[in-house]
This record gives C-alpha cells, sequence and structure tokens, in this order.
C-alpha cells in the first residue's frame, strides 16, 4: 500500500559539521538502499527547501512507521503521512 | 518540470445534485486526457479525504497554472502548488 | 489494519429539519452496521462537541476510504486520518 | 470516566543518549504496568511519528492529571487531552 | 468534576430575528436554570466578544457532553473543553 | 474588574533541577499569597497539562500587569489575557 | 482604562447594498460621537483592508463589552481586544 | 514608497456568471490603467492559484488604501500588505 | 505617515542577567529618544506579556525599518508592522 | 521563469557575532553577483523585519533549489516558495 510523506530537516544549528555530514551521508545510503528495493518509489525534493514528497510502497503501517524510525535523520525532521489509494480519475486499474 | 499539487475539493452544500454529478464527470473526463498525454504524471486520492495530491509535468508554470485554471471543479477546491527537483539522493538520473 | 480517524460534523445552519434527520439516521444505521461487521472497532463522542475519534480496522486504505465516502454525512464532515500501529510499549502482542 | 490523549514526544537534540536511554525504558515500564492495571486503556503508535493515541480510563480529571505528570517523559511532550462518552451511534451500552 | 468551556457564537447572517431572540431567550433561561442548579458554576462574558468562558460541575463528561448539545444555540457555538482539577498551588482542599 | 488568564508553562530542558525547584516553590508561595488576598480569585490546573486556567480580581489592568511580571515562572510561560465582564445571562447582580 | 481593539469588517456577499450602506452610516455616526466623548480614543483604518486598530478608554470591561455590541457592524466583525497599560518605557506618566 | 500586496480572490458559488465577468472585466480594465499611470509597478499571477503577488508604487498608505478599496473586486479578495524598502544587499540605489 | 507596531518580545533564557538588563536598559533609552523627537508616537505595555503596541510617525518605510533595526532588543522580538491612514469615520482631518 | 520567494532570517541567539557578520557579508556578495547576472532579478526588505521579498529568474526548479541551498544563510532560513506566471490583466506580453 502507499503512502504519500512530507519530510522536513531542520538540524539543529549547533550540531557538529562532521556529525551533519555523516548523518546525510547515512541518510543517503538507506534512501537509495530502500529505493532500490522498490520501497521508496518516489523521493522529490522541494525546490528551495531542505524537504522532500516521498512516496513509499510498504506491507503495513508498521513497516512504514519502523523504515521512517530507522532514518539516520529521524529525529530532525517533521513528518507528515497520508494513506493514498487509487483516484476513481485515475486511467490505472492500480494505486500505481 | 514537475510541480506537486495539492487539491482539496469543497463543494457548496447547495449546489444541485446535477450540476455536482455534471461537474465531476467532466472532471474526470479532463484528468484522464490529461494523464494520457503524460501532462498529469500522478494522481492519488488522499485515503478518506476528498483530495488528491497529484504530480504535473509541464513545460512551465504557465502551463501548470492554464491546466488548473481550467478545471471544472477548480472554483471549488483549495489548491496548493510545490515545484520539485531532483532529489540528490534519488537513484534516478532525471527527476523522474 | 488500523486508522485513527476524528470526524467533526458542521451541518448547514439551512439544512431542513428533516433531511437533517434523516442523514443523522441513515448515519447511525451505518455506523452500527460497520461496528457489528468488526470494522469500526471504536467510536467515541468527544464530549460537548459534534465530532468523534473513531479506529477503523480494515485490509487497505482504500478499504477505508470507500466506507467514509459512502457515510450519509460525509460530505458535512472535517475529517483527519492517521495510520496506527503497535506501539513498542503495548502489552499486546497485536496492535490491538 | 475515558480520555483521549495524544502524546508527541521531542526529545531535545542535545539530551545525551543515555539519559534518553533511560527516559525511555522507564517511560515503557510504567505504560506496561498501567496498561496492566487497566487504566491505560489503548495505546498505538501514530504511523511514521514519534507520536502516540491513547485512551485512559480514570476515576477523574485529577487522576488523568497525576498520571501524565508522573510519565518519565512528561517534560518532553506536547499534550493534547480530550474528554470522551458514549458516542449515540455506538453499539455498546457502556462508553467502551 | 470541574470542565473549563469556551463558547464562541456564529449566528448566520441570514437568522431571521425573531428566530434569533427567541433562541437567545431560550438559551438564557436554560443557562439561568443550570446555574441555579449548581451545574453551571461559572459564566463570564468575554469582553467585547459574543463569547463567554464557563466552568461545569457535572458528574461525568456524558453529562456535560447531554447539557451542552441540549442548549439551544449549540449548533452556532465554537465550543473548547477542557477538563480541570486541583492546582497543587491552590490555597483550598477541593477543586474549587 | 476580572481578568481571564491562561498560563502555560515551558520550562527549557536544560534548566539545572534546584533551579527549577526553587522557582517552582517560588511561584507556588506567591500564588498563595495573592489567593489569601482575594487578587487571585480562581486557580484551576488544566488536566494533563503543565498550563493552568486562572480568574483575577484586579483594580487595573496595570495591577494585573505588574502581578504577572512579578511571578517567579513568567519569562518561561506563555500568558493569554481575556478581559471578563458580567454575563447577561447570570443570575447574579456582579460579575461574580 | 485603555483598551486596544482590533475589528475586520465581514460583509455577507448577499448583504444587499441598501443594508450596507445604512449599517456603515448608523457605524460611522455612533464612531463619531464616540470619539467626541472621548472614549474611542483612536481609530486608524489599516491600509487596504477593511478593517481598523482602535484603542477604547472606558470606566470598566462591562462598558467596553456594551459599546462594542451596540455597534451597527458587531455581528459582520471580528474583533480581537486587549487591555492596556502605561509601558514602562513611556515618557509620560499616565497610560495616555 | 512601495508595497507588496497578495491579492486571494474568493468568489462566492452563488455569485451569478455574468456579475462575475463584469466584476474581473472592470478589474482588469483598472489594472491595466493603473499599471499605465505606474502605480500598480508589477502584477504576477500564483501559477495555480486565484491569487497575485502585486507591488505598488504610492505617495502614501492612504493612497494604497484607496486604490485597494477601489478594486471592483475588493469585497471578495483576501489581502495581505507589507511595506517594503531598499534591501541592503540591492545593487540599486533606489528601492526599485 | 503612521505604522502600526506590535513587538514581541523573547529573551533567550540563558541570556546572562546582566547581558539582559544592558540591552532592556539600552532599549528604554532609545524609545524614549524617539518618543522625545515625535517618532515613536504611542507606546502601550500589552498588560501582562512582555510585549507593546506602538505607533510610529515616519517619513518612509526605509525610516521605519532602520529604526526597527537599531532597537537593542531587535533580534529577540518578533514584530509585525501595519500601515495606517486616515479612518473614514475619523473626526480628525489628519490621520492623528 | 520566475519564482516570488519569501526569506525570513532567524540567527540563533548565540551565533558568534564574527560568524553572523562574515556570513551577511557573504551572503550579501552572493546576493549581489546573482542580481548583476540577472537572476536574483528584484531583492526588497520587508520593513522592519529581518526578512525579504525576492523575485528569482532561473531556467528551472532545480537551479532554483541549487541557487538557495547555496545561500550563506540558508539553514538559518524559513523559506516559501511560489511559481509565477504572466497575470492575464498585464500590460505587458512576458511575465516581467
Amino acid at each position: 500500500m502507499l503512502f504519500h510523506v512530507k519530510m522536513v530537516v531542520k538540524l539543529p544549528p549547533d550540531l557538529p559539521a562532521e556529525t551533519a555530514q555523516r548523518l546525510i551521508a547515512d541518510e543517503k545510503a538507506m534512501a537509495q538502499r530502500l529505493q532500490q528495493e522498490g520501497v521508496w518509489r518516489h523521493l522529490w525534493r522541494i525546490a528551495g527547501q531542505y524537504a522532500n514528497f516521498s512516496v513509499f510502497d510498504v506491507e503495513s503501517p508498521a513497516q512504514l512507521n519502523e523504515l521512517l524510525f530507522q532514518l539516520p535523520l529521524f529525529r530532525f525532521m517533521e513528518i507528515e503521512v497520508d494513506a493514498l489509494c487509487r483516484h476513481p480519475s485515475s486511467i490505472h486499474e492500480d494505486e500505481r
């Protein structure tokens, strides 16, 4: 099932640069792995903001919860989650 | 270029049922035509709400504006628009 | 899977009393049927407000969406949906 | 009587990891004890957020207040409280 | 137990004057009866606003809910409810 | 004249425990003195929140301002002030 | 004593022009009378908005309440009231 | 002097189409006249919304107020006004 | 021309007391000088809040900007600015 | 294409003065370079606030994103982005 997720990253101003860089690198690695596995189906930067719109394809809310909590930047993010379903005007049979 | 659009539909309570049905049918027809043309790239219903998240692939903000104003339900919708770009953690070369 | 839903009912002031009563009766009938089927797992009135907190147990976001759209009062409600999962501090094995 | 409580946890970024772990462990212990006593009737994680929806069954607002203030994470939480009562469309006689 | 209630009245502009006057008179009669019974313990006008702060002394959230729903102006009011309890700095033994 | 005041206390996470305890004790002492003098007429804890609803009986807005600024926790509080007056539906002659 | 009042006027779109003109003329007459009496001490239009900032000099919150409720446009206004007092950095002895 | 103005147009759903078209035509005529006079210096449509960002060059807040109140769509618009001045990082000597 | 300004002061909890006192003294000195020069025309404390409503009489938005940026507490304040003009119901010829 | 950008700068209170001055100087240098290149088309200070309204002329949302992320003050800014297009009432052929 699909979930639409908005993530806004707010790094504390006094976070050491090294720590930030490491966290961002770890976040990128995990994001890419999840994309390759097909779980993190879409990932867009919102232009001009340290934020993204994402679509996840998971088996349950529990799996979504587990993935998001494991993100290295999780505790620095404000997250909004919305469950998606097929729109009645979609031209596709599935919720794609 | 891609734009993320959230549309929330608020039909006035006293809108005649026939008018509403015609508007909704026209909206669906236009939404499907734009999807087939590749302009309305994604269209998801937000579960449990008369609302959708969409992604448009247009040539300019002007084209996006023109499309949204032509939607039959436009004047009954609250719309939020965000420009998208490729996320640095994306596994794709384009902004897909 | 479980979804937490908050529904706030806002009947238009000029809705005829008969129409309102019929809608409310239909809403009640559907709510009770869904409770008996186990789909509408919890239903609480928020004290002093024309609103409720509910928990639905559905097979997919699509099913939740379908149910909520069929509610007779749907177009007079403001609805918030949140996906739930088992809390790590829960004493139960499932998300009960 | 029942109260619906939403708790959002916001740990300060510079809280030492040890302190955080101890607080979280203490919180879990107290949450489980209160569940076993039947006071903390429901506890759900909101998927993807460091937050929960809970339902407490207490004898008075004073008891609810006392319990929440004793939570080890209390001072790091934003809390919303709503009194509940039986919904007129409920299929149960009590406010269950 | 005590509940703090804020009521903001929003009469629709096209409500006939007679209807409004009758509703207001009925509201006043019920408010005075409940004050005399000791249930509506405090009732203050917020200066310059069609609104009041009230404190109710009821036996349960269900009773509070029942009373508020019976108010003649209920469907024209925005209502906020907060459960109260004795403040640890109060000089009184009860929650007075 | 009466003022309705809502105070929400937000102690900084890194405030030393000793300082916090001293501030809270001083706050309590001042709150109790003002209650005994009849100036701080009502003081209720909002159940489950580090916050209170209060009613002050003062001679002027200036006196209210002076009192609130002297509260030991003043700089850690978010405060909302509303002037009160007798409600036309009150059963009392004064604004009690 | 002084109160700062913000008034935002929202005339319903279907209010007959004659009614609106009469209300506005009555409002102006009352505003001018209260200014001449020294009660409505300041009255400024917020540039570009159908709104004003005002300062009233009244004997009590009750008098302020009475005046505002008598304004012909009262039921079409959103009103915010704040009690004022002398600022410690003022060069005047009174709250002027 | 320059003012930044955001205008959001909200036409009532039951406004007759003829009235709306006439108002929109009048609005356009006035907007073009003011642009030619150099008073309405910038006028941009916000893509996908019935709204614009504008910059006015006027002699006083009073002139701005007068212009905005004369707009045919004024009473159907939500307006935000911000005074502008030269930015210290601007490459121009004036506030252009 | 006149501008209405609301200033809310938020001193960081860990600001050394000496620094705070010096800033407040400097702020007071500048506020009094600007009042004597007639630029800071009104200055009221909002009762019970570390905040003020002010009216400035300046020659341009640029002058207002310059003055506010020079305030010693500027970087600890949340500021709202609204341009004022003569109200059509004012009894004065100027915008006084 | 044009984007309207609002930037509000919030420097942390404990940022060393030297760091702040260097960041501000770097920001100014980059802002002036981008203005000279025609990319940062408009830059206005919002009077009395540490904030600006800007209009950027870029080739894509990606370019806008890249520019904003490179701003030395980026991580201390709250940013709002809106895509612009020619307004139908504009007297210019392009979106100028």
